[in-house]
């Protein structure tokens, strides 16, 4: 079941997508389930949402492709190296990403975004997967030059707008064999299988379970394969995971 | 004004200080501004929660007292050094701060904590304090020894109850003379005046409102002066600003 957070006119709702149209749904269904509200909108009249906003966290893992990490310069921590970045910097599909004017060297990173849909502390590997509620696409935008600079990542990875999300959250998305690509302007940037994550999803929800409370909501980025790169005013990045759909933005000088 | 957030019975509410008696609020007056419900109960007969519960983002500013950079082996950065602290990790007065199995050192960092009350994105300097609803304290616990082998501090920092935040928020707090002292079963640890942050409130929150743009309820610990210490299980942690009271919370081994 692939659902999207959209809004038409003036109202804001979730509706499951089947085919060219959604069924709207009477509230969040993280919260209120998938009671319906009997009407059906044509896709292509609404504008697709973020299909979540974090209410506690979005966590992320950085160095969870070994060729990512060496790109970086670095190895695949023992343990998945978390991070945070605040729900302000969450966009939707088409949302603008906005450059900063602190920094110069703003990258991509398309990676698969993990939707936690149960309260979970300290739960096994094992168990993991039974408290995602489901998948979608993120980028996890990162000012390169202030990262470095400051050493902790919260500033450069939480500008306003470095945290695309959507376009739809997946229940059903199967992992095998899926692979993830960014494209900057049509052109492959990134590419990689999801199955070449070094932490792969149930031990990263696990670990982070094992530090926060995790929460209906959260979102939990996986990292990214090699190929980060910057993006300028003009460009669109579109990152693709197949199953998920595309998520496509423009960016845009701050 | 002397704000609390309350427990009694089977509700939750706000209520403002006057004397040994809380003038019971009809919402939260982040949002809801001051009507009452012309009800008053006594400060005795309920339990105290953490007066605010940020629905984006706990900010914290690292070293951002000289002794305590110097302390840890450092100097204090140029600009505020910013990391984030989930909303998972809040706790209110007399909650026990529960110490990860993962940690073998737990230290102390008392701190102001200003709640933000207006969305704010790059307020200047001068026009900073106008979007602070109030002030109340903080203590940025923090695991020692996971914040020195990750690197990144989200995780030796956000723990769940690793923020401790109250007892009241005072919209009329002023910081001029004020000290924060931190005592560990009545012994004082730390001492600090809140006029010697190398970064004062107005800086530190329009340098975040230039990253981040700041919600009502976000709250902003401001930093810790020198004489961060262990905390083990069975110990009483108590943060006092003048002012604003004193936050008390115990300390035992998850």
């Amino acid at each position: 079941m692939k659902i999207a957070r959209f809004s038409d006119e003036d109202r804001i709702a979730y509706g499951i997508v089947d085919d060219d149209e959604l069924v709207v749904l009477a509230g969040d269904p993280l919260f209120a389930g998938y009671d319906t509200t009997g009407e059906r909108v044509p896709l292509s009249e609404v504008r697709l949402l973020a299909p979540v906003i974090p209410r506690s966290k979005v966590v992320a893992v950085g160095r969870n492709y070994l060729d990512h990490a060496q790109e970086m310069g670095g190895q695949v921590p023992a343990e998945p190296l978390l991070f945070l970045k605040p729900n302000t910097a969450v966009i939707g599909p088409g949302d603008a990403i906005v450059l900063p004017p602190q920094s110069n060297r703003v990258e991509h990173e398309g990676e698969l975004a993990v939707v936690i849909g149960r309260i979970a502390k300290n739960v096994t590997e094992d168990a993991a997967l039974d408290v995602v509620f489901g998948y979608t696409i993120g980028n996890d935008v990162t000012a390169r030059d202030l990262q470095r600079a400051d050493g902790q990542w919260a500033r450069a990875k939480g500008f306003d707008s470095f945290c695309p999300l959507g376009p739809v959250v997946d229940t059903e998305f199967e992992l095998d064999g899926a692979t993830v690509v960014t494209r900057v302007n049509g052109e492959v940037r990134q590419r990689g299988e999801l199955s070449d994550m070094a932490h792969p999803v149930a031990a990263v929800v696990a670990y982070a379970s094992s530090v926060w409370t995790l929460l209906p909501g959260d979102v939990i980025l996986t990292g990214t394969p090699a190929g980060v790169g910057p993006i300028v005013d003009g460009d669109v990045v579109e990152v693709e995971i197949s199953g998920l759909g595309v998520l496509s933005n423009p960016v845009r000088r701050g």
